[in-house]
């Protein structure tokens, strides 16, 4: 009685886990850290294989319940073959996953990157429902982009489309991560905000954020106490995140004339309306008008689910 | 005895057209003027009659012997239903000229936006052939972009997509025609090289594209000529022009992850050597270096044939 689908959100630093019964509701969940006390993430089947079995415990089902099981990732995975090409979070290269998880649980594995998933589950089950053509926008520590094109997942020549989150917007500005200035990833991101805040801290002004920021990154819920204080530096940095959205969001739009555009991740789960107000504030510039007629522009509507949810649209 | 297929190429100003046999060899073409005495572009179906009645005439075929009639033209048109919805260079507003063609001719015919039948020409009969995923940039009086996904021509929500022309690269780069500043169209085409060059002019330097710039506008040959006798200001305005190309298509490249990214168009067809070599030395910096691994970059095979062929392919 295989009845049961088990999916993961494998993240640099944490796993999100669910199992979904044949009425694709959630019956259990899970949330651990990627790495464990003498566990390496070095070994993703290790990570996949702990939380799948502890996934099992919490349902209270049985290992020949489970129809399929399926993971988000971040990195570039080959969704065909089961492999982690590579993760920049992550130290996994040419990985095949897909056999060791297969026989260990005795059911199929799927695995997909982690955004283009997301994307996946809003638009199977999110705000994104009925749509054909979506753009997703996952705001992170890093900018993720994942594509819905003719009603399909878009993942271009060899599973690696979707970088938009490095869109060069101002050939003149602040250095990315990537190599490259101006990319949209270094203004709007955690990592992108940081500096930002981090340049003005510099400049001797004072904010909440300061010690909220470790190394190049903060926890999406301190910004938000931050701009529910009033913190000015804490509001520029978002203001100049969503000039840049904005800017970007435009460039996408005529690029795809999508239905929708899906603003996703961690810092839009905890500031969604904050982000879309001021996004919605400018992008009406950045669209060709007859474009902008038909497109939506909305957050992602399952927030912490939206890749467990494109994990199991998956299978 | 229906061998015969008649695709045109319909422009602004003038119309391309050729006679295609069974074995897709072109036996006849035209060349003539959009508007011609007492003919007015406001209705496209005599543009169009016209221009296949020459066809016919040309080929020394029979209307019996026509196959389908097909065409590209500029601006948003619906392939499905063979209306043009909008054209921003011709006076055709939600014009239906499916049946009317037909009626005339008693042949099937179909009707697509210039620039995505381009490098649908481009993918199926030249330089893309073989590839999935294709991104077209075609540079002339503005800048059009064609998109094959998955081996399919991507046309988006209502067929508004591939407007890349109007990515913003530098949010206060010169003015485009679109009212936001620095869109790629308002650096690479030649309404951007224009507006270059006029600066310079006004600031006291001497060129031999002052006398070539009608309008906005020049010939893609005046270019060629000014390049080859070494003026400095034509070959600034197209250092700025590639410069801006390469950056737009990293941006592409990025979103995508493509086989190919085809550069076509009357300024390319003309100068396209020149143009290739000055994207190439900068486009590495601009793509992801795991996606640049698997793109090339190459300019349009099939030259001024481009459009007729992607018109060819429709059929």
């Amino acid at each position: 009685m295989a009845k049961y689908n088990i999916c993961l959100d494998i993240g640099g630093t944490k796993v999100f886990g669910a199992v979904f019964n044949s009425r694709k509701e959630i019956i259990a969940r899970i949330k651990r850290k990627t790495k464990e006390d003498g566990e390496s993430s070095d070994n993703v089947e290790d990570v996949i294989i702990r939380s799948v079995e502890e996934l099992i415990k919490e349902a209270g089902i049985k290992k020949s319940e489970i129809n399929a099981i399926s993971a988000g990732a971040p990195g570039v995975i080959d969704q065909d073959k089961g492999i982690v090409l590579f993760s920049p979070n992550l130290p996994w290269k040419n990985y095949n996953i897909k056999k060791p998880i297969e026989d260990k649980f005795g059911a199929p594995f799927h695995i997909g990157n982690d955004v283009n998933l997301g994307v996946l589950g809003e638009y199977k089950y999110g705000v994104a429902k009925g749509c054909k053509n979506v753009v997703g926008l996952f705001v992170g520590t890093g900018m993720g982009g994942g594509l819905i094109l003719d009603g399909k997942l878009y993942t271009g020549n060899q599973f690696k489309a979707a970088e938009y989150g490095h869109m060069i917007l101002d050939p003149e500005g602040p250095l990315c991560n990537c190599g490259q200035r101006g990319c949209l990833e270094a203004f709007s991101s955690k990592q992108g905000m940081s500096g930002y805040i981090k340049q003005q801290v510099s400049r001797g002004r004072k904010t909440m954020m300061e010690d909220a920021i470790t190394g190049s990154t903060f926890k999406a819920k301190a910004l938000k106490k931050a701009l529910a204080a009033g913190d000015e530096v804490a509001i520029e940095a978002v203001d100049r995140a969503c000039h840049y959205l904005a800017i970007a969001s435009g460039n996408l739009v005529n690029t795809f004339s999508p239905e929708i555009v899906v603003y996703g991740g961690g810092v839009i789960e905890a500031n969604g309306d904050y982000f879309l107000e001021r996004i919605l504030k400018e992008v009406d510039r950045y669209c060709m008008p007859s474009i902008r007629d038909t497109v939506k522009f909305a957050n992602a509507a399952l927030g912490d689910d939206s890749i467990v949810y494109g994990a199991l649209s998956l299978i």
